[in-house]
């Protein structure tokens, strides 16, 4: 007989939202989570689909400028006049708050914003990627999780408390607010700078202490105390992005929206999301760091379209190719007036209210709820279930953007690109990798942030290049094991023989955006390193060689890149494959491959996805192996339940360092697989190189065996 | 420049609830969902993880009656005399409805049920185990799935409407109900036949057409039309099971249910799944085929229990088993008088509206309401909120069942037990494989059902055994690919040298309960069935294997035991592993390892798994390979993340033909896995045995390689 053991007696509750401490695994970050624990996943996922599983670099540096000039903040933060000051316009009229949020979003949900947008660092002094301060008469708080708790310490003033997300104990924002405001305050929040299903959830989390969500609509209180120091919004001209690398003309991308706005009973969409309205209207710009997008705003409607942006940025080609499509230009400012307008016309508009910002979806329903009002009591029942998230309801159709999916599902010239602008940034790595190791094998001190610039040398001399499309991540011994690592031109370590080097880098060009991984060794790895490298080259090739059925979400082939750590006790905590843009953002949705197994995406033909598994052992290395692949048709001998089935075909083609691979753990069909890959890798990219590169591209792509 | 392509254009609506055709594959077979489509899942996994997915079996043969004895059901159905008998009480005082719905079910969602139960296929004359009569004043129908559409067509006379559930097209039954029905109509169920969520289900979906629904609390309709030729509820005498193999006293589980219910913040909990209360109780009965059980209620408060079941079936073991853990007696019948009398009392009752009856959650909730009304108009207010599916609430705690998971969990004497009852089965179907070698090389002609009634006569000569633990599927050729076969004596097909032969089977023993399934072919395969067998070895081998972190729900393993298949365009249309109880139901819950990706339960140690991928080619062969598995930690090097690292160990050990093997296809790693396999089958088995069985084993156990 045996008494209770606890562990096996103690089940968890199934109906429950507690889950056990291992499960925390699976959920995401905490810092997407500073308002709700448990936020819902799926809208977060498609518009943002890697924020933090995947390296997220700060977005401080000027596009392209090397890592070595870009400034160093200061430590201190500057005295706390910026807190009164902010907390002296509480109590201005039509103000009259209790608190106030500055989140780090601009308006547009982007994952790299324009310095003009920094709000919160520019209140907090807190300059990472990710974090959100709340302001209340007396205190100041910033919530930012654990890949900048570090940074945050050193940056905030003693004005601020650091609020370590994810820690055990640490509230989230609301629950902050709802234990340190007397019930009934008013929560100020620019609703520009929140998504509606944020604000939404915000307004929920705080209204349990009857406190008010007030959306300041004429003002942001950051801004105004900013002032003239404040950086002028980013008028970079916007370009024409080419038929041939686009693949698809304007006018049938306007057809297609129209004929979705028309299944899905509405007559005007707006779009928010930068690279949707870039991917839409064939345009591209240059407001941000690393994504090739401009500010603005689209609204299709049936019969036209209108697209809101800052005049002083398109050219006369791009107003010519916008003529062409019958497009409008509106200033950026006046989206409100024009939402409202269609608001009190009674509108059927479609918005995503993951992605559009509340001071439109708040601004389109008050006005279609005067509309719908005029239109007398008979309609007011039917009104009530109008904001359900569902589709229909009488005023507005709340669903996800069509263009989200239409834009990962790459067209064939749209594929071309991509293959050819990883040819010739394969061609680049292969210069940086040789140059790279010949220092190295001198001996010459170099840093992290050198590397990475010269890197940017190699690239920045590609024709077509434009930008690096994220920060790099270069990582020497244990930086490698930081996943979200910035090297800081002061603090950076030393690239050297005696360490593993992670270099996660990529590039925009007007033809592609590329995103690669390598980690290599310049002298001799230990065993633990080499197993740790074959065992994530085992998870690589098995997601890399996957054959799965039509309408498999990603997340089912995640565990095919993490069994062979885990045969041996290790892991990693991000996601496997994000979408990657076709000259677009390096980030996109809505399909991932993750251990986050809510989002049902299927992975469709034509779409574009990163392979990436990693093993980071704290202190010691980092490894990653990443390369991207496009989803296409197997031609399997059977097609089981009459449907397709679906595999990868690769982008990336630069050699995987044999040296780090420990042979005996591969199976004969793995083998084959790097000697094939490194075959075709000699084949597409030496005829692009010549000389010491072409020689070491030849070195480094010779079969290998036991 | 490229026209839009619709494939690649027309992306699904994220936000919807509608998915692409081929997601399908995904969702649970149709007969789950008569009522609704979309019906939550997860409660359903709970306590059924298996009913669709993996082979369910016919409930209508009596126990351990050779198959051949089972008497075949008349094909054509009787007059309608029994449509007119329900519709003349449709009117009756007390009863007035006009439509009355027949479900498969008993009063305890059991997967095999007593024939004094089967009132749908009383009404009908359709006796597949599967499908939902509804009887209106003019018209009848029955719902059925896939697997049973022939014999429904051939078992319902022209008065029954086929409702082919899952094509296109054809209605819910409450679609068909709000359908057929004047609006406001009153339809009528047996609370004690509904679980307490499929009622609420059917009562929101009918409520559209303003339907109402209508408890029948006195009486059963089929009942009365029944009368005499009713067969009598079953009466077979219950047994203790012996400590030795449940491993944990009553009083030790009787604890753990009240720290439960301390938790839980309730006071009292009614437990209806036969199987858990036999689970609770330490206690085993032979009501229906194949599993234990004896039909009972438990009600578990801190400072009592009661089992409410048939006095006649408890002889003075039990009787005196259940004195010592302070259990009282009370007949099957006056559960509901006790549930009014508990919540008249204000009991905080934990209820799980997943398996607990209407008729039980209705009464409760009536009562408590009172009492609660009689407290005063104070608390009112907090009342409304009781029923919502949470914990808390203040009549009521309504979540999973705390003993689930907890009998899915074993204990090393249940493990024990289990390991100890597998081998006898494994010796038992060692002298079946060369018996049937052997008749099969005379030539004799046997049939499927004799081939199935000689491997229960060999199970029957050993020690401990009660039961097959399902009907066995016998498939020869062709009806290996029907994935629910049940031979039947005067249709079935022959078993010879010239096709597959798939015999999925098991047992119940006093210590154990066995599912394995062996695809054999005694004369020459066809390279298409070896490649087909080899590929599902790969899958079996690949789960087998796997190693994965605490916390990881099974259908994150479901990808690896497919991926073979997917490779050539294959797969097939179940789940992999489903649970199974220690001397109890072949199928449990919670966990389960499918491609239904809802069941989010974390694999867990002591769980018992079944690990059986298949493949079926319509009108040629099945295949399926099944062994029974544990979940055990695995001692990895590492344990990153500071937690365990899972994997499987092998309950089942029977030889795999190797005959079928291609063995190109395999690599050197999965060749290891079957010799070492075949090894570990002697060294256990092999003392079990003599003769000809132990050469056949012997034989069938030597290493094999390329």
């Amino acid at each position: 007989m045996h008494s209770l053991p606890s562990r096996a007696m103690r089940p968890l509750s199934l109906s429950s939202p507690t889950l056990p401490r291992s499960s925390l695994r699976f959920l995401p970050l905490p810092s997407i989570s500073v308002f709700h624990k448990f936020r819902t996943q799926l809208s977060f996922y498609r518009n943002f689909p890697n924020t933090l599983l995947l390296p997220i670099r700060c977005c401080s540096s000027i596009t392209a400028k090397p890592s070595s000039e870009i400034p160093r903040k200061r430590s201190e933060s500057e005295p706390d006049h910026k807190l009164r000051a902010i907390r002296e316009l509480f109590s201005k009229p039509g103000i009259g708050i209790d608190a106030y949020i500055i989140p780090s979003q601009d308006a547009h949900q982007s994952e790299f914003i324009a310095e003009c947008y920094m709000r919160r660092a520019y209140i907090s002094g807190f300059t990472g990627s990710a974090g959100t301060a709340v302001v209340t008469k007396d205190k100041a708080a910033l919530w930012t999780d654990g890949r900048y708790f570090l940074q945050a310490e050193k940056q905030l003033s003693s004005s601020w408390i650091l609020m370590r997300a994810g820690n055990l104990g640490v509230p989230t924002a609301s629950e902050w607010l709802n234990d340190v405001l007397a019930p009934g305050g008013r929560v100020g929040i620019d609703p520009f700078l929140f998504s509606s299903d944020a604000a939404e959830e915000l307004k929920e989390a705080i209204a349990k202490k009857n406190h008010e969500l007030v959306y300041l609509f004429g003002v942001n209180l950051v801004d105004e105390i900013w002032k003239e120091s404040r950086p002028k919004p980013p008028k970079k001209p916007i370009r024409v992005h080419d038929l041939k690398y686009a693949g698809l003309d304007v006018a049938s991308k306007l057809s297609y929206l129209r004929a979705e706005l028309m299944d899905a009973g509405s007559s005007a969409i707006v779009i928010s999301m930068l690279d949707e309205i870039a991917w839409v209207l064939n345009l591209r710009g240059s407001d941000v760091p690393h994504s090739p997008v401009t500010y603005a705003y689209l609204i299709v409607e049936v019969e036209q379209a209108k697209l809101f942006v800052d005049g002083s940025k398109v050219t006369p080609e791009v107003k010519d190719h916008l003529q062409k499509a019958s497009i409008d230009l509106r200033s950026y400012d006046s989206i409100l007036s024009e939402i409202e307008s269609l608001g009190a016309q009674g509108t059927q508009l479609w918005l995503d209210t993951s992605s559009i910002n509340a001071a439109i979806v708040n601004t389109y329903m008050s006005a279609s709820e005067k509309y719908f009002g005029q239109l007398g009591s008979k309609r007011s029942k039917r009104k009530q279930g109008a904001f359900n998230g569902q589709s229909g309801g009488t005023n507005g159709v709340y669903k996800a953007s069509p263009v989200s999916l239409a834009k990962a599902v790459k067209n064939p010239a749209e594929l071309e690109g991509m293959r050819n602008s990883h040819l010739r940034d394969a061609a680049a790595l292969a210069q940086f990798w040789v140059w790279l190791e010949e220092e190295v094998q001198k001996n010459v001190k170099l840093t992290e942030v050198d590397v990475a610039d010269k890197l940017l040398e190699f690239r920045s001399s590609l024709a077509g290049f434009l930008d690096t499309s994220f920060d790099t991540i270069s990582g020497s011994g244990a930086n490698g094991a930081i996943i979200h690592y910035k090297p800081e031109p002061d603090t950076c370590s030393v690239v050297d023989s005696k360490k593993l080097f992670l270099l996660d880098s990529g590039a925009q060009y007007v033809d592609g955006t590329t995103d690669i991984t390598r980690t290599v060794h310049f002298g001799e790895p230990t065993k633990r390193e080499k197993e740790c490298f074959t065992r994530v080259l085992q998870g690589h090739i098995a997601l890399d060689q996957a054959v799965f059925p039509e309408g498999t979400p990603g997340f089912v082939l995640d565990a095919f890149a993490r069994s062979s750590l885990w045969k041996i006790g290790l892991d990693y905590r991000h996601g496997t494959g994000h979408g990657v843009g076709a000259a677009l953002n390096v980030h996109e949705g809505p399909q991932s491959i993750s251990f986050r197994y809510g989002n049902m995406t299927p992975l469709q033909r034509g779409m574009i996805v990163s392979n990436e598994p990693g093993y980071y052992e704290d202190h010691a290395f980092g490894i990653r192996i990443e390369n991207l692949l496009y989803v296409k048709e197997v031609d399997t001998p059977n097609r089981f339940g009459g449907i397709e089935y679906l595999g990868f075909e690769k982008l990336t083609f630069v050699p995987i360092q044999t040296k780090l691979v420990e042979f005996s753990l591969l199976s004969p069909a793995e083998i084959d697989w790097v000697n094939s890959y490194h075959s075709q890798v000699w084949d597409k990219v030496s005829p692009l190189l010549d000389g010491s590169a072409r020689e070491w591209l030849w070195n480094n792509t010779r079969p290998v065996g036991k």
